[in-house]
């Protein structure tokens, strides 16, 4: 017989997949011997066998009412006994924690008929009646889907009716018919009676908790959270103590260390004489943790000593949910407490100088997520700031703009020069404009998933959705309490924490990244030292190398200093607009071979100077330089401007026609690339002269220009051999070597790695195309338009730009690996697609076994962080 | 040590790869006991062992010493004997008969000191200066690779200054003085004598043989032939005989039947007096074979008898070349006759029916190819006729028109109702439309790669490319014969020949096209009867069934007639062009439900009615009907149309913005397909409800439809999921099942085929949109762009579009197939590409193991035919 239900003092910790992260660490408690009231767990086994065949498995009921027995036994009390009740609290705990489930459901047990018993036991009939509206209200929000506000009003009305400033004032004449108030509106509601068997409601929360785990908000959760839609969640029944039995009663939250900053001590608040969810209500006033110092010294104490009891044995840092009936300790859950990413470095380098963790370990405590915020400037809010509202922290960064309320007004006004923050109900792809041109992004409505989100992650846009209550007009917005925001009006918009503030936020630069461009650790700066400590770990445990994507000198010299051991992209295109554009122009359209020389002619000349000033900054180091790819279009003018002109006035003719006849319907899947490079004659091995001239050249000078030339859009092996003896030649002319590869970025060219790598000295994996081709969706045309809505169906989690598609991209890249290894054994294999900065991709890069990754310098730190931890975590999983 | 020659009596047929077509055949014909001279082969292997280290193998002079020693012995004459020299013929000869090779150079062995040993043992001085210059001449043209035409003015001058007509009619004396000025143009063309050392001369011209194999006509006929590159060529060394001797000697090509028709007898070309090379030149007229009876009735009834042990010995039509040396017959060379399409046919079946080979074997003799090409409507040739012009036949058909020689020119009389044939020196993306809107395609340049020749064949418009010796211009072009064709002058083009005729060919429609409609055979038709038998044994071996992609009720029948057992495709997107776009544009920029719902509604009656058409044509058959598939773009009004209309005068502003919104960079990575079907609600709902509606209805009449829904563009399982979960719902609403499943196109449905399988019945492989995004090339891009190009370059030998490219493309299906049938052991595979009717293609689907193949009805017996040979071509291999 499988066993759904276990007890307290059974289980641990490391059981959170079965019985949730909340049943886990109750358990855990219950074994170190700390106050944590009895009570059971119902497993995620049941949840899930519940969930498969739509009721409770037979086992179930004959399992929960021998522990229920064993819960009486303990407490000393019975479900039910008019003259003393035990109520139990009913909480839920999957192996995540989940906003969007039911939560706890208190108080379970008490009915008309139990109700006095529980006065006469208390000796307070005022906290007895209190206790069982509290039920009637929780359990018909939670457990029947009731509308909370309809409690709430009858709560008011109470409330002006006595003429109290709040519900605790309520004499308890009035609790008693504010009790039959809130039964009458479940019966009007459900059609029944509130059910007065305490046996019933404890399994119809049972159920509803069990049920909760597919609300539509619960897997919208999971889904923007990548959480598996399998595991189900656990139950837990925990005899109640009460927090709210008087001033020597309460409860509240504490934390072994500060969140925010990481520093070391007793943290949290606390309400007097209340239950748990009169906290998360807000609508008393909490104090601060150490205030209860001075109302219960010895409750304190004790507290104070089981902070240090978990935090030593959790090892971290833990926030602690506690009660106080009657000047006694009770623990209500613990866990490993959520922390600020500055917190999060901070940490894990404390620990380490502690000797409670290992360096290793540490490293498994940061996230490159985190690394990348401290890595955005952040409003310096040492001041106090009054909020005009906050939202959902939708993509990361501090801006300051002028409210525009309108896409093309938002152009306008940012290229009068002033910085300006897009503020919508919603967007969508008409606003694209206005987004590209603002600082900050700010919506009303709409999530992680909405366009606004996507759209603002995919630009690295600051952005906030869904503010709470605001409402946005086409030239203003309202918050809650009337302030109104209009065109011109300056805001700041805090992606960190969705924070939005009126007027103007000093900002100020990060540390990190200034000790990122120096080296430089300040004195006394906790948090430079921690990054210092975990970087220069993460350095020496990693295999990947990592290089940066660079197309300057400049860029390639901060890389450089971001720790780039390499440029692993250095693309040519962007050296071929601006004045040059023009040049390539005649060049595309020549249709002489004198025209084209004279133009190549010139393009060599400023080509090698190019990759003169890259080669010196990256002195020693390998620089790849891919070979001009762009679709064709990008060097035309655009043909509906052209036949504009054309139909309202004069126009080139000659080159009217030649761009209608090299007009491609999909440029992204035409004439780019290596097919550029076989079509027009000279153009590649101009750029291959260039090259090898300016190694040359500074090799003359005594330096070590390291350059690789690398192909792009190879998806035959016919087409490198060709590039590759045309190159190979002209290098052999000047006298330069250079190892020549390619960029694998044509599903193909995956496909066909084994004849490929006969002429690769090297592959670099290009994943933006090879996602785009592998799903055949183009990034400029999806992700505004269906990215939104896919999001939403769950068809994936995330963007595929964003992260890795391991199951369909990631195996072709495998499948490449493997038979171009096979191959040739010393292939040497790297990725420079934007997920070569990306975390999770890099775990995967690492496990393929790449060599190297390549990303913007500034994703640089984040790339090693990532490669650190990548090779750590699989080192810890061989050695177990 | 390794054996570079073999004697022509070691040896047989079998050894093609080793001794080449002409080595292997030679060495055949004397184990047969055949008057061949005598002579021995230089291998393949040799050649490649020269190829790969620039000079010829160590071992090769002396075993070609040994064998010239035994050559020397049997012919009982001497190498350089000034008295009586021996004089061998140098032939090449491949695993495959290769035009662009260097072929023969015969009378090696003649110099200055034996040219009077060989006329006193002729007793003919004119003869043995006739060979010596013969030899020179050749010699200088293939192995010195001078310009040939400097030799023919040398005999033209020599003929005008002897006022005769022929060469033939040179006196000796003045062949004498022609053989020195052919040695002064050697020393001019190389700087040095022609060789005197008849050694010299051999191996010069066995390596000149071994080079020629890398010579860029031969790489290009190659790649065009798909003819792998090592294979090398072997080199036939011949004891001569003469053909030159008097009237009692002549040489002459013969046919053991009809290599037009089938029909057995004596086919051939006789031309006494005279060398290989004369036959070929054309210089004089050949007479009939049947002459020979007359002229030697000896040597007549020996070559009867001949080609009567060869048809029987190789068991198919056999084409020979002989040459007569005063009055005795001796053979130079056999293999297995080309012959028309028809004649293909009728010879397969004829022998089947004289008992030689078996219904297998003769299914082996006959090509898709030639099946597709008899379905071409044919010029009625039965009158000669004159031509304008031959050139290569680059796409096949028929076309008569008007020659036009500006693309615009066509499109205008094109749409005044009068057929046209595009007459351009060559094509390019400029004469697309042109192109497109005419009948035939003529070109004075490039051959089967150019241009016009792969567009033509895309679009399955007929083409002739290289016309020899038309001269283009702006308005007509002129024959060789001085002959001008003018705009509006009819010509007919046959793409079939390679031939161009003045004015209209009558145009016959296809007996075999009647056959596939009516099923029946007409007595007295050897062609019919022929394809008749052999279609009926393909569709009894075949393992794969054949489908049709059709999209309407009358499309349907025809399949139906044509065989096909199934719509596999029936594209539903053709039914919302015409009158109901104006629909579909109202439903995609539709912003309320209720307009929306209100299209939906007369879109639903409409496609019912489609679908009762199609499933009622094809009762009792399945039919896959695609949910609608296309960019989005080709439902809404083009943008650069609006732009202009914008700037020029009014325009719907709401349609301008939401075409402007919905426009997409690259519509083929765009809203398409199942995103479609996401993203707009309703839409597939519609359409699901529309085909169940038909088959209910026609089940209600007591008909059988069988509809199967397919889901196009799925890349991930989780858009199948969804999908197939409202199309199970909506079906079981009506009341209807029919089997859902997805197409696999997109690279990334391939590689998680094994999730995708979970949700689907079948997969259908879409394999032109695997192709584009595989390779990353969009067909409308590309194939007028680039393509030509790489064809040249031979990235590719056809476009893969046109054959499955099955490193690449091919192996992503493989994957899908394996992966997908691993998850689901009764998945339905069928292909609906183009591919679907490409013999080499169907070859593979069949090897990997398809259950079906769809293609459009007109290419249904092309593929029944190639899905026969497949099953056949494997049991074949499996019973070896």
């Amino acid at each position: 017989m499988t066993t759904f239900v276990y007890d307290f003092s059974h289980g641990d910790k490391d059981q959170r997949e079965l019985l949730g992260g909340k049943g886990a660490n109750l358990a855990e408690m219950t074994r170190l011997g700390l106050p944590v009231p009895p009570g059971f767990t119902i497993t995620t086994q049941a949840c899930r066998a519940y969930l498969a065949a739509g009721e409770l498995p037979t086992e179930l009921p004959e399992q929960v009412n021998e522990h229920l027995s064993a819960l009486e036994t303990a407490m000393n009390r019975k479900l039910g006994d008019e003259a003393d009740p035990l109520l139990v609290s009913v909480r839920s705990g999957a192996k995540f924690s989940m906003p969007g489930m039911m939560d706890t459901v208190l108080n379970v047990g008490l009915t008309d008929a139990t109700v006095s018993g529980l006065a006469d036991q208390a000796g307070d009939e005022r906290f007895a009646w209190d206790s069982y509206r509290r039920l009637i209200q929780m359990f018909g929000k939670t457990v029947l889907d009731m509308d909370g506000d309809r409690f709430e009003d009858a709560i008011h009305r109470a409330i002006e009716g006595e003429g109290v400033d709040t519900e605790v004032d309520l004499p308890v004449e009035r609790l008693r018919t504010l009790v039959e108030e809130f039964k009458q509106l479940v019966r009007q509601h459900t059609g029944r009676d509130f059910p007065q068997d305490p046996r019933q409601q404890l399994w119809q929360t049972i159920e509803a908790v069990f049920g909760s785990w597919n609300s539509p908000r619960a897997r919208l959760y999971r889904r923007t959270e990548r959480i598996p839609d399998d595991l189900g969640t656990a139950v837990n029944v925990v005899g109640m103590v009460f927090g709210n039995l008087g001033p020597d009663s309460g409860t509240g939250v504490a934390f072994t260390r500060d969140p925010a900053t990481g520093t070391r001590g007793a943290y949290g608040d606390y309400l007097p004489n209340a239950q748990g969810e009169d906290v998360v209500a807000g609508i008393r006033n909490t104090v601060p943790l150490t205030h209860l110092a001075e109302l219960d010294s010895r409750s304190y104490q004790d507290l104070l000593h089981t902070m240090d009891v978990l935090e030593q044995h959790y090892r971290d840092l833990c926030d602690i949910e506690f009660t106080i009936e009657r000047g006694r300790l009770w623990l209500l859950q613990t866990r490993v407490g959520k922390r600020t990413a500055a917190a999060a470095f901070i940490i894990a380098a404390a620990l380490v100088e502690e000797g409670t963790i290992n360096l290793d370990e540490a490293l498994g405590r940061v996230t490159g997520e985190q690394l990348s915020r401290l890595m955005f400037p952040a409003f310096d809010l040492s001041d106090e700031r009054p909020r005009l509202a906050t939202g959902v922290a939708a993509a990361p960064g501090a801006a300051v703009g002028a409210a525009v309320f309108d896409s093309q007004r938002a152009v306008e006004i940012a290229e009068s020069g002033t910085d300006v923050v897009l503020v919508r109900r919603e967007t969508n792809p008409d606003d694209l404009p206005g987004m590209i041109a603002a600082q900050g992004i700010l919506t009303s409505r709409g999530g992680k998933t909405s366009h606004a989100a996507v759209v603002a992650r995919g630009m690295g846009t600051t952005c906030v959705c869904g503010a709470d209550g605001i409402t946005v007009s086409a030239d203003s917005f309202t918050t809650v309490d009337g302030t109104t925001v209009r065109e011109g009006d300056v805001i700041s918009v805090d992606g960190e924490t969705g924070a939005v503030y009126p007027g103007e936020v000093p900002v100020k630069p990060s540390p990190v990244v200034a000790y990122f461009e120096t080296g430089e650790v300040p004195v006394g700066d906790p948090l430079v030292a921690a990054v210092d400590r975990l970087m220069r770990h993460a350095d020496s445990a990693a295999r990947l190398g990592v290089r940066a994507n660079a197309d300057t000198g400049e860029d390639s010299q901060r890389a450089r200093r971001f720790g780039a051991v390499g440029i692993g992209l250095c693309r040519t295109e962007h050296m071929f607009l601006g004045d040059r554009r023009e040049l390539v122009e005649r060049l595309v359209l020549a249709e002489e071979d004198a025209d084209r020389e004279k133009v190549l002619a010139k393009l060599l000349e400023a080509q090698r100077a190019d990759f003169v000033d890259i080669l010196a900054a990256m002195d020693g180091l390998p620089v790849t330089i891919r070979l001009l790819d762009p679709p064709l279009h990008e060097f035309l003018p655009s043909l509906t401007d052209l036949e504009v002109a054309a139909a309202t006035g004069s126009t080139d003719q000659r080159l009217l026609s030649a761009v209608r006849r090299m007009h491609e319907q999909n440029p992204m899947l035409g004439l780019r690339g290596v097919r550029l490079g076989l079509v027009i004659p000279g153009l590649y091995d101009m750029q291959v002269r260039a090259i090898g001239e300016a190694a040359g050249r500074l090799r003359a000078e005594g330096r070590d220009p390291r350059p690789e030339i690398m192909i792009p859009l190879v998806a035959d092996a016919k087409e490198l051999a060709l590039t590759r003896a045309s190159a190979q030649q002209i290098l052999a002319d000047i006298g330069v070597e250079a190892p020549i590869g390619t960029m694998i970025e044509v599903p193909r060219a995956a496909m066909t790695a084994a004849a490929i790598a006969e002429y690769a000295d090297f592959f670099s994996f290009g994943t933006n195309d090879l996602t785009q081709m592998g799903w055949g969706f183009s990034r400029d045309d999806v992700e505004g338009s269906f990215f939104p809505r896919y999001l939403e169906l769950g068809v994936f989690a995330v963007s595929p730009f964003a992260v890795l598609d391991t199951a369909g991209v990631g195996r072709l890249v495998e499948v490449a690996v493997t038979d171009g290894r096979a191959s040739r054994s010393d292939l040497h294999l790297g990725v420079c697609g934007e997920h070569g900065g990306d975390p999770d991709s890099i775990r995967f890069f690492h496990h393929i076994g790449l060599d190297y990754v390549s990303c913007s310098p500034f994703r640089v730190p984040v790339a090693r962080l990532a490669a650190g931890q990548a090779a750590v975590a699989e080192s810890d999983s061989d050695s177990r």
